[in-house]
C-alpha cells in the first residue's frame, strides 16, 4: 500500500478541496499519529444498527517483527473497546484518525477563522493480536508511546492475568492520508483594504498545544523524586510542544495557499 | 430523546464495561463537547467503500430557536469535509465523539496504567442547515465557541458569498453518553504489598491539558494591544484547565471502582 515515503492515492483518501494541504507522506502521518495522545476509531458496530460508532483508543504505528519488511500497522488499546474488541476477530474495517490542535486562527472575517492543525486518517481492517510474542511486543510498545521508557520502569513482565485480560488490536495500513495547515492568517484583499476594519480588528494566531503539568504522586507512592523518564519526558514535550505552536502562528502561508 | 436532564439508554449506548464511569448526564455530555477544540466525525462515505470515515471538525451543542424547547443539536463546521457536506442533504447517520485528556497514569504495572479523560459521543443523523436564520445563528454559535465573544469584533455579518460559501451541518441528538475517568492511580494488592516494587516504581498521574500561548500577530494586524475577549480567554483557560487536570489527578477514586 506504499512506496518507500508515501502512501498510495486510493478513491477514498483523495483530497477534494484545499489540495496543497493534503498529504500521503509517511513521515508526517506517522509522526501524526504517534505524538497524539488520544486516537479516534470508528467502525460500524452492526448492519442493523444505523449509526457508526467512533471511540477513543490509545494507538501508535509501528512495524513488526521490528526492522522488517512488514507493512506498517497500527496497534490499538483501550479500556471502553469492548464492542468493538467483539467483532475484531474477523477483521473489521476501521477509520482511524488522530488530529492535533496547533492554533487558534483569528481573522478580520468569522469566515477566514479556522484552526492551524495536523490530522491523520488511516483505513485497514482490524484483528486482535493473538501471537504472544507480538502482543507483548505491542504492549510494551504502547506503554512507552505514552511515556518514553516507562515499561521497563515498571513491574514486568505482565502475569498470566494481565496478558489474558488485555487485549491490542492491529490494523495493518490500507489507505492513509493527512492534512497539514500551520501558518499566519490570511483575509482578503476588500477587508485588508477597508481601513475601519483593519484598525479595529486584532487579527493573528492563539498558539495551542497539549501541556504537562508537574507530575502528581499517588498517595502510596514511596518514591522520593520523580525519576528522569518522566521529568524529561513532561520538561521536554512542554518545550518542543509550545515551539512547534509558536513556530506555526509564525509561520508565512505558502505560496500556492489562498482564502483560509 | 432525553427527559430534563439525561439521555435515554440504548442498546447501542450501554456501558458493557466499567460501568460506573459511564453516564447519559446532559450537563457531562454536552460540556464536555462544548469545551472540545475538536470533535471526530465519523460516517460510511458509500455502500460500495468498506470503511467508514473519521474527520475532525469544530462542533457545539445548542438549542435552535435559542431557549425554545427544540430538541438539542450538535452543529458542526470543518473544511476538510466536502465528502460528508455531498451526503448531508438526506440526513447522514453519523457519531460525534469528543475527548479531552486530562492526565496520564503511572501505576505499579503497565496493566494498571491508564488515563485520566472524559469522553462523550453523540450519534444521530446529519443534514446541511439551509434556513438563512438559523445557519447565521449557527455560524455565530461556532465561531463564539472556538473564543467567547469573537463574531462581534470581527467584521460581520457575513457577505452573500461568504454565506454561500460556508457549510454548517445540523445533527440533532438521538443518542448520547460519556465517560468520566478522574481520579489518583490504583493497583492490585499483590503488587502493593511487594516492597521491592513499591519501593522502587513511581507512580502518580502526569496532568495534561490543553494550553494556549501568548496570542501571536499577523504581519497584517494594526491593533497594538491584544483585545480583551482574547486575552481573558486565554487567561482564564490556561487556569481551568490546569486546574481541573490537577484536581483529577488528587480526587480519591470513587468507592464502586475498582482496578483501573
Amino acid at each position: 500500500m506504499q512506496d518507500e515515503a508515501s502512501y498510495t492515492q486510493t478513491p477514498g483518501t483523495t483530497f477534494n478541496r484545499k489540495k496543497h494541504r493534503g498529504t500521503y507522506d509517511v513521515e508526517t502521518i506517522h509522526s501524526i499519529v504517534n505524538t497524539s495522545s488520544v486516537c479516534h476509531v470508528g467502525f460500524q458496530p452492526s448492519a442493523d444498527d444505523p449509526f457508526p460508532v467512533v471511540l477513543p483508543m490509545i494507538g501508535h504505528i509501528a512495524v513488526y517483527p521490528p526492522d522488517s519488511d512488514e507493512p506498517p500497522a497500527c496497534y490499538l488499546h483501550g479500556y471502553v473497546s469492548s464492542r468493538l474488541m467483539k467483532l475484531g476477530a474477523d477483521g473489521l474495517p476501521v477509520c482511524i484518525e488522530a488530529t492535533k490542535v496547533d492554533g487558534f486562527t483569528m481573522a478580520l472575517t468569522p469566515f477566514n477563522h479556522s484552526y492551524n492543525y495536523r490530522s491523520a486518517m488511516l483505513q485497514g481492517r482490524a484483528t486482535i493480536v493473538e501471537d504472544r510474542d507480538e502482543k507483548l511486543w505491542a504492549m510494551e510498545l504502547i506503554t512507552n508511546a505514552v511515556v518514553p521508557d516507562r515499561w521497563a520502569h515498571t513491574r514486568v513482565p505482565p502475569d498470566g492475568g494481565e496478558m489474558q485480560s488485555t487485549r491490542i488490536m492491529k490494523m495493518p495500513i490500507e489507505r492513509a492520508s493527512a492534512k497539514v495547515k500551520g501558518h499566519v492568517p490570511s483575509d482578503e484583499r476588500k477587508d485588508l483594504r477597508n481601513e475601519d476594519v483593519v484598525n479595529s480588528v486584532w487579527t493573528g494566531i492563539i498558539p495551542v498545544y497539549e501541556a504537562f503539568g508537574e507530575p502528581v504522586p499517588s498517595p502510596y507512592n514511596r518514591v522520593q523524586q520523580v525519576p528522569a523518564h518522566i521529568a524529561d519526558f513532561v520538561k521536554n514535550e512542554n518545550l518542543n510542544a509550545k515551539e512547534f505552536a509558536v513556530g506555526a502562528a509564525c509561520r508565512a502561508e505558502p505560496s500556492h495557499g489562498g482564502g483560509s
